[in-house]
């Protein structure tokens, strides 16, 4: 077990702020940034959190990120919000464009928010989550770059493309999903090689196009959408929504303009997110007594679980307790602070 | 081989018609019902074409769909297309709604419209087309009855809870998506029940909660979602916007009227259905360039294809060579003339 450090989300929020300007982000930027990360090591999603600060750092120095970006909102018709990210982090676009979002969504019933010009892929469970808070179900997904072969075929063409869903509910925080439409996350598989052991069946095939169950081979070749024809339908619907609906590019064409890079920055160039966000009072005004007694129904039934519900587990206890983190990982930051 | 006839689509059209108007269908819902027949048979998707017929009879004699219904179109929003299908068939009811949420999707940029009181679940892909004809995306998903269980859990909740999408292409029909989110159909299971075959392992669980794949166990158990925890979260999204907000029941509310019926007619009591429409030219002008170049590519992969492109194979060649049926089948169809 490594050394590891007890930190409290306040120490983390100052830190990553801290960094983040030391290193060229601007203010209200950084401030953005520092809410994702500090979130995610309160929910337990330690891949977005303090592990990716050097990585949000490395991808400013090389001019892949602008971390000054100032992101354009435009107003585009009575239900569609577009927003173009301008190559910055997706978050602090996402934070410009919500009001107007939600105030489109809450007159019209149903309204669009497009990003492009994304220069990385958030946690889309941080996307989503404060539309539910503001009472709106929310629908998201978002390119990253070609990891993917479509099902049948053995070339990759679409990202791990992750979607995400909140639904609000009366007294609790919303039902929020968020996952890879690709069979496995490129973390797992490349956490599998690092400990040596074997990947399920289903999760990506070699070099060759062979089926493999070794995590080094399927690095060198390409992963699978997950549940099968009906997932790689899915990834399809991804790829149309985030990126050809809303001008972000598809992953194939990240992929592209990332290879010129030829660095291992997480997240995708000039990259595309779609919310859709659903007012359900503009239906009927029951929706969340009836939504509580499915997720009553779900709950009782031994085995399943409410998605999100172990996330805020962890959120309650972190405020408290604060989270560990690995020294090294934590004074290779603290170096970060002067750049 | 049963002995089988041929017929041409008209005659199809015409028997099927005929058919309906004698057992008690008005002369509107009986040219929308005797459409879906005609077009599941060009398309080669029996399972909604002339084998449904009798069963939409039966449904109707016995009361539990009203063949007679006017479906209410409701302007719930800018953005909002609410429709009560009185009970009666689905079809009727998005023809009913379809104009008004095709202007509203045009002129807001994006639109909604729900469906509640369904009362059969029909072909999704019948559903979408038309929208995608019209330039739309087109997002639907409808509940039917609860036979799956949730991801961990044992006891039927959901419902097979089909989803669809279209998306509209230049110069080629649109490409057009459609399946159940249980991991298979309830007729593939009873498909292999008949002919003695075993079905894979995923499907479903047997009435005491343990892992089958023994098709006869599984239609006395349950179940299971495709795609493992992944399918579970898009199924609950299912029933939250296709019953939630809608203000249809959900599966397992469904299913208790379903019961009262002790019938095996298919689908769904008071089902709900919503359909997310999009107007892709609200945010630029080379959506469907820049579509083609992403369905280039994947054509462009051995072992691939473009969902859909199966059926219209079919209906090109259906539309000079007549569709085959079964002479059982269309001797009893016949029969139902002179109800």
């Amino acid at each position: 077990m490594a050394d590891m450090v007890k930190l409290s989300l306040d120490e983390i929020r100052t830190l990553s702020t801290e960094v983040f300007i030391a290193n060229g982000m601007s203010d209200a930027n950084a401030e953005v940034i520092a809410d994702v990360v500090t979130q995610a090591e309160a929910d337990g999603t330690h891949s977005h959190g303090l592990f990716r600060i050097p990585g949000y750092v490395s991808s400013m120095k090389n001019g892949r990120i602008d971390g000054k970006a100032v992101p354009e909102v435009n107003d585009k018709a009575p239900g569609l919000v577009d927003i173009d990210s301008k190559n910055g982090f997706s978050p602090p676009a996402i934070v410009a464009g919500r009001s107007m979002a939600i105030e489109k969504a809450k007159s019209q019933g149903i309204a669009a928010m497009g990003l492009r010009n994304n220069g990385n892929l958030n946690a889309l469970w941080w996307d989503v989550e404060p539309f539910g808070d503001a009472g709106l179900i929310c629908f998201s997904m978002s390119t990253s770059r070609s990891l993917v072969a479509p099902w049948g075929g053995d070339t990759a063409l679409f990202g791990t493309d992750p979607m995400a869903f909140a639904c609000p509910r009366d007294g609790n925080p919303p039902m929020v999903f968020d996952f890879a439409t690709s069979a496995a996350a490129r973390g797992e598989i490349m956490v599998a090689a690092r400990e040596g052991h074997s990947i399920p069946e289903g999760w990506a095939l070699d070099k060759d196009g062979n089926a493999t169950t070794d995590p080094a081979a399927a690095l060198e070749g390409v992963q699978l959408p997950f549940g099968a024809h009906k997932g790689n339908a899915i990834m399809m619907m991804v790829e149309l929504l985030a990126a050809g609906l809303t001008g972000g590019n598809f992953c194939f064409e990240a992929q592209e303009q990332f290879t010129e890079y030829g660095s291992s920055d997480s997240g995708p160039s000039n990259g595309g997110q779609v919310f859709i966000l659903i007012d359900p009072k503009g239906y009927h005004d029951n929706f969340a007594r009836r939504v509580e007694g499915l997720f009553g129904l779900i709950d009782a039934q031994e085995g399943t679980r409410i998605p999100g519900d172990r996330r805020y587990a962890n959120r309650a206890r972190s405020a408290t307790e604060g989270v560990e983190c690995q020294a090294a990982l934590h004074q290779q930051i603290l170096n970060m602070k002067a750049s």
